[in-house]
């Protein structure tokens, strides 16, 4: 090297040392030194394209995480019409196909056990009793054990709220009226109809509303008005029950832990900090679509009744739902802990509940 | 200037446009030039240093705002302790003394009428139904209606959940048990009292548990059991009244527009995305604390007798709520368009609310 080389060796370490302080200029002194990497990241999401509401989520959740980075996280969404797999976002995640989902918890329960336990349970938490347990009562720390096996981290993923019980051909006044019932009701709470005698039945979402109105189901369950409305299922079924199964039922975002463990700090920050804010602003969102619909459905519709299951029928799927959970908390001792975990909590917040919203509202509707 | 020194001009050049590309290395090709200044903000908050749950709100938002910055927003809070003026945030905030403030903005009606609306009204909407109301149904237009007159933003700031009645040293039967009664109700809800009869009286924080006990007041409201416990009103009065006078209090964070738009895009993102996380887990955080506390209370003081005002005192209330709405509206425009929007969103959010929490909670606690 030649003594101009070696000059210009030193002034390029000069430049570049000073390059990220004094030399753009600061109020005050200057920050930690930027990196100005782009991270592109792939989210592989349940819904289809342009799902409503759910998919909102996930671009709202794009659309935070990239403008608070300036450009220097990049998501990809990829809805179900690209990766054909709706119940495929688990292993996508594990294995590092997407580094990110958006599903619901409970579709994985057949992969393990308790996975079960954090999107909404029968006889379960509200919505915000159920945030204040994923924040404050060790929910969070619950879903971190069990998915932190698979090497991915789940964040809350936005709120349905309070789902409605589904909508029914008949009245149903005791527990008779279930035998043999054919109601499209998936999941832990389809369990828990088939206990008292009712016929849970899977029906492709396309085909469920040809299936209500020629009676190959007596029954359904979907979401609530918010996504109800668009199914038409008002418009053959008069009866609409009030919800039990899924009281707050919240989606999920998954983080590949690897990929999550390689980025800086402060994308880390602004990933997670954007799961949860589109999270619960899709409870709102939520909040207000089932507002708007159930106005619409019942301005077009005003013969639609509302109905709630009579005690004797609740008080018939609570011993089934305890017997279930019993097995389930004998059989596994992280399922027993998350589950006493959540009936502890739920005792707590629903006496506050009760003479809060619960009083509020029952003094004004009188 | 010699040759040697133009030569390094030039190297220095290409170094400095090389700077923010290739030069750092990349997944993909370079994000947008991350500017590296620092920009320091003050917040001034109405509370005391410590002030559990609202205080907690604003260091989660600085926690928030700095780490998904990477220190390039730096954030100082100055409490009610530093600055002497609780009330003050609003002109701090105005005038640019301060760039932020965490406050109420009910605080501001002898201010501008129309800031009164923003944190809860009596017989107003739940928490759930207000935050649908801010982000879809108008209400975060409004707000910048108002506020954008000031030079300045509001954002929401943090909701205590439904408040209760108060404390009450006698049980509420008829109106006639309000006569004359003193009590600690600040605001449009001190204005209603006073319309049926009651004596709304001002008396300090510190100085309350005294004059309860003392008999100098005989009722009052502060928040709920996520505060209330700490001023320890269950000792001295045996009643425990429901609320209807703010049932879904939101605080508000205030920016100086000025300053907002003197930022990088990306930090403004970063900052209200800070504000509403920061909110939306205040929220969550006062649900979790109620229950909490309410268990205690009810553990320690078992004999708490917790009570509804009757229907006939309720009508009263809402037939003075409704004349001193009628009078705002009559005098201000923009008055009236906001109790408009609200009474309308309303309705239709407890239609809503009405099948899906309200009749889920009654049905199971039956």
């Amino acid at each position: 090297m030649n003594k101009l080389m070696q000059l210009l060796a030193v002034i390029t370490l000069i430049i570049s040392a000073n390059a990220n302080a004094s030399w753009f200029g600061s109020d005050d002194k200057p920050a930690a030194k930027q990196d100005n990497k782009v991270y592109s990241l792939k989210l592989a999401e349940t819904w289809p394209s342009n799902f409503p509401i759910f998919g909102d989520t996930t671009k709202n959740f794009k659309q935070l995480a990239e403008s608070m980075s300036n450009g220097r996280l990049k998501i990809r969404i990829d809805s179900k019409n690209k990766h054909k797999s709706a119940l495929g976002i688990f292993d996508f995640v594990k294995s590092g196909q997407y580094d990110l989902g958006h599903s619901g918890s409970y579709y994985w329960k057949g992969k393990d056990i308790n996975t079960l336990f954090f999107t909404s349970m029968p006889f379960g938490m509200t919505t915000s009793e159920q945030h204040a347990w994923f924040e404050y009562g060790g929910g969070q720390q619950l879903m971190d054990k069990v998915y932190a096996k698979h090497g991915m981290k789940s964040i809350i993923g936005g709120s349905t709220g309070n789902q409605m019980g589904g909508w029914f051909q008949k009245e149903i006044n005791s527990i008779e009226d279930l035998q043999g019932l054919k109601m499209r009701i998936p999941g832990f709470a389809g369990e828990i109809m088939a206990e008292v005698g009712a016929k849970p039945t899977n029906v492709p979402a396309g085909e469920l509303y040809t299936a209500l109105d020629r009676g190959t189901i007596d029954a359904l369950e979907w979401v609530g008005p918010s996504l109800d409305l668009r199914m038409g299922f008002h418009k053959v079924a008069p009866y609409y029950y009030t919800g039990w199964h899924e009281p707050g039922t919240e989606l999920q975002f998954l983080i590949n832990l690897k990929k999550y463990n390689s980025l800086p700090a402060d994308l880390q920050s602004i990933l997670t900090a954007a799961m949860k804010l589109s999270a619960y602003q899709m409870y709102v969102q939520s909040e207000h679509e089932s507002a708007k619909n159930w106005s619409t459905m019942k301005k077009d519709f005003p013969n639609i009744k509302v109905k709630t299951f009579p005690k004797s029928v609740f008080d018939a799927l609570k011993i089934a739902n305890e017997k279930l959970l019993a097995e389930l908390a004998a059989k596994n001792p992280l399922s027993k802990e998350i589950i006493q975990s959540q009936a502890s909590y739920l005792k707590k917040a629903r006496a506050w509940s009760a003479i809060s919203d619960q009083a509020y509202l029952n003094s004004q509707s009188k």
